[in-house]
């Protein structure tokens, strides 16, 4: 009989509680061994729901009484850099909630220690690579089946946002998906990153200027925009157009339960990212703790992706900040991580 | 230059007046010349409409003052044998609302008559045929491609109807369209009818024992059958879906604006067959003038395809009042309306 | 801690191995335990698949080692009766694939003996009501608000069948699966059933005559179509629309990765029910063994559901062979299994 | 009895030709009273297809000859303003081909020859605005219902273009719809335009750097993107997304007769601009005779609007040749054509 995976997750906030509820309840293959919180009374709770779990106050204590297999963390990003080097040091498998780390510099760091290890042990927490439409979007541009890509259409919608969310979390904390999953699907680093204003939409909080559209140049000559619309209201949507040579594929449109009332044809669409990408969340951690107990290389974003991200964050926000166009370093990706 | 048709219309009733509007205002190669009806204040009414047209008491006045080329009938059903007799025996063109009359035995009639004339006078009008889609779905049928047709499935859907609208009706008045464009479609006349009742629609006006289900059995063995439901009040909805050996086809979905509003993805839908058919009743009139202009054969529904559509309405009411499965004569389509 | 739930699975062919795979890989909070299968080959293979389980050749000398705490059944229907027998007398909550047993006589044996206990024990595996878009469908007509349901239009098409496939199983294996859940949607049993012969797919095995169309009244008066088709060639699809006073829903239609080439917009649709109805499968089990794990009551389709079938395949089979309305007998649902 | 309209086209080349028949066979209340070709041989194959016209060698011996009442111009669009100068001085009503003229100045000495007469005589032919999809999308943002609009995303693509399509063409011949259609949905004018070159089509023809895309900024703030697609081999598509503070609507999606074959549920969509706008090309001529006849004020687009159609083309082409953002001049609409 296979023992379970013993995952300690970092962070008992809103993404660390729902993490401990899906491994608890929903993953097959792992239990939650260990809740790294300095808060007690989250940490308390947060061990409540996940029966046999050890609270700990930090990454350091959990690791030494030998309580972990390996790290889940979900802490802010600034946080994230002195979970990953004990972890690192202690050559345990991590999934690392996004970003890999606020900056390009600190994610370089990074990236220097695990490579003094055999392989790469962090996967970068970008569920959307889980997600069955992007896979089947991917599979399509690989096949070269309808021409080369030529552009991606991409577009990010939100119903609102909290008070909290600042004009740069448009880049970092919204656009960062894309500039995850826009390389992963066209095979091709981001280039360059520009920023446009639209008109801005009235109903957005007082200190916002958006929605904005990013446009990007791979480095293969791909040219992919990103309309970043943080107050529709109407719904969450997340979707993109592929522009082939000879062809076009869409994902990202509603299915489900069709109705006809008043005169109208409608379908439910989705309203928070929570259902549109229950599935995917799940998948994540579940490929990730297969591939943790069968000792196989993760297949998820690791931190070289993570790097990458963070560079084209940080041109994302100059190009916000400043306009124009705004180069990406171009970096070779390193053997270790191929 | 080319001569207009000198169209006659025949009642000036609702449907009347809409073919003056449309000949007059839409119709090239045609003019009304003149309007027949009893009704004075009508016939002036109708007139109007049309610069250069005479209002006559009876077809035989118009025909005797030489001012119809061709003969548009749009009186109720009951009294379309005596305009038909006297336009035949002048030889004049036939444009005849459905149904071609209202029982068989009279349709039978009409028939005898146009055959001692060199070729087809009549066309009835059954305006689906000239429907783009329905014309798509036929040429799909015929084409074999899609492997030999099996099963037809229609729904035709009314958001409600008046008072008036009787029990009969629901065969004579709506399903009369499908006993039409089924045969049409499915290359086969029907063979037997039958009614099933589902559960009574509480809006229904208090003498209306519907929805019915219609299910009919063509001469080749195909399966038919129409959800016939005229209190539906969402809106209004003529569907085919065709079952054939290797696939699918369907017609009557929506198209045109579509909107993502509230959590949910819409179109806007007919809620009229004035929107949904209006192309068809104007190419239905633009062909039969062309093809009389032409002198060409028509095209559209003739006289043996009306006497068809009564035989299938008679069994039709006999399975609605009766019960059980009700046979519909089988008849030879004589050479004549090859 | 909590324990896993200990699942004996009884039956290693195509449908015992993909449970098996999926208690071990993908459900959380159970394990395989016991492996009960006569062929010792099959028992190793399934084994193997399932670390830590033990293999028996009888139910009894499983319950006898106390090796389970629960029992999944899935061999053939006519080897139910015997496995379900002493499960009961050990008190074990059981999964049993469908169906309950094959005729109405030994499923009403299993209903009495299963009343001498303190509660219903047994779920059967109807996996639909487990999928999201019947779900929805549900909830959409017990929420009265599109009115009444007055009709559902069910279509259950397969690409192909085996030879093995025999004409009785048009019923008792395919319809069998609308007889089930038509009642869970409707709130009402079955009252009787009739079969309609379409034209013939030239494309199906010899031995068959299909497609079919299974027209059902049920008790409050809702009519239901299943167009059953097992040779369709060009794809799996399991859909339903529901008729209402208001509005019309459907739900099964395609969804996933549009695209959009050689002139035709097209999305692909399932070929095979093992995609199509992956997630409710999962749920199934999964909602059982969550609600086995935590001693409340099971929300699927208990025994009285599974009889309830049997009955309607019974008066479905008459239909097919003889012809006409067949009733289903009225039964009152035990207060057991309210 | 109204008399028909008695029109001159000018050119009688593939478009004018098209028209010549349009106006013959399917506008009601219009003549092709003349064709006005240099070419002979055209002339006369033209007029054998409008019986009762007239073949001129030039609009002024046309209009010497009293042979006209409205002028169409089908010229390719260097050959226009000698056609317009006489026709407006003959106090005229002209339908003329888009684009008004080639360049600004050009359109400029139109505009101020047309407002020595009482009121615009000019109609230009984009059809678009007769297209019911764009009516419907003007209404909703002209209804301010779902909130103000801040974005419309444009797709333009073209299977294929011949070889003497020109780079510049891109701008001048392709675009120019949108940079009327634009103006006319959003209710303000272009006041910037830029160009950005994804990757290259490798089927396009070589001297073609394409596709490109349009990003246009109006003076109310609206941003406008376009993709100009002309190799796109898969087929014709025309659409626009609306983006709104609260909702989302787009249009030019496929419709029609849907398919299930193969493991894919399809829809037929356009291959040609022929298909997807030929009853907008119809309505554009009948609304254009209809108030000439009428005597009311023509409703689609009128000289200012080609104006400002042609200076958005030079800012197009200064975009697409040079790079960066290129203002188009701010200019006041005359209350002459208010």
């Amino acid at each position: 009989m296979t023992t379970d995976l013993r995952i300690g997750v970092v962070g008992a906030g809103l993404m660390g509680a729902d993490h401990i509820t899906r491994i608890t309840r929903r993953i097959n293959g792992a239990v939650v061994s260990a809740v790294v919180e300095p808060d007690a009374g989250r940490a308390a709770a947060a061990a409540a729901d996940a029966p046999g779990s050890q609270a700990f106050a930090s990454i350091e204590d959990a690791i030494a009484a030998d309580a972990v297999d390996a790290v889940l963390i979900a802490t802010p990003g600034k946080f994230h850099e002195p979970v990953i080097v004990p972890s690192l040091e202690a050559k345990l498998p991590i999934l690392c909630e996004k970003p890999l780390t606020p900056d390009s510099a600190s994610a370089l760091r990074i990236l220097e220690l695990e490579q003094k290890l055999d392989r790469p042990h962090i996967q970068v927490g970008f569920m959307r690579r889980f997600d069955d439409e992007y896979q089947a979007l991917r599979d399509l541009i690989a096949s070269g089946e309808p021409g080369e890509l030529m552009m991606l259409r991409c577009v990010h919608r939100n119903p609102s946002v909290p008070d909290s969310y600042t004009q740069q979390m448009l880049i970092n904390d919204s656009v960062v998906h894309e500039f995850d999953v826009v390389p992963w699907l066209a095979g091709s680093p981001v280039a360059s990153v520009e920023v446009k204003f639209p008109r801005r939409n009235s109903l957005s909080p007082a200190h916002l200027r958006e929605p904005i559209l990013v446009l990007m140049q791979l480095e293969n000559g791909v040219h992919v925009d990103v309309e970043m619309n943080v107050s529709v209201q109407f719904g969450y949507q997340v979707a993109t157009e592929a522009v082939f040579e000879k062809g076009l594929a869409r994902i990202g449109q509603p299915s489900g339960l069709q109705q006809w009332r008043d005169g109208r044809f409608s379908i439910a669409d989705h309203t928070s990212f929570v259902t549109r990408f229950a599935p995917a969340y799940d998948a994540q951690i579940q490929r990730w703790v297969d591939a943790v107990n069968d000792g196989s290389l993760i297949d998820g974003p690791n931190a070289y992706d993570g790097y990458r991200v963070a560079l084209a964050c940080e041109a994302g926000v100059k190009a916000l900040e400043g306009g124009g166009v705004v180069p990406v370093e171009s970096t070779a990706r390193p053997a270790f991580y191929a």
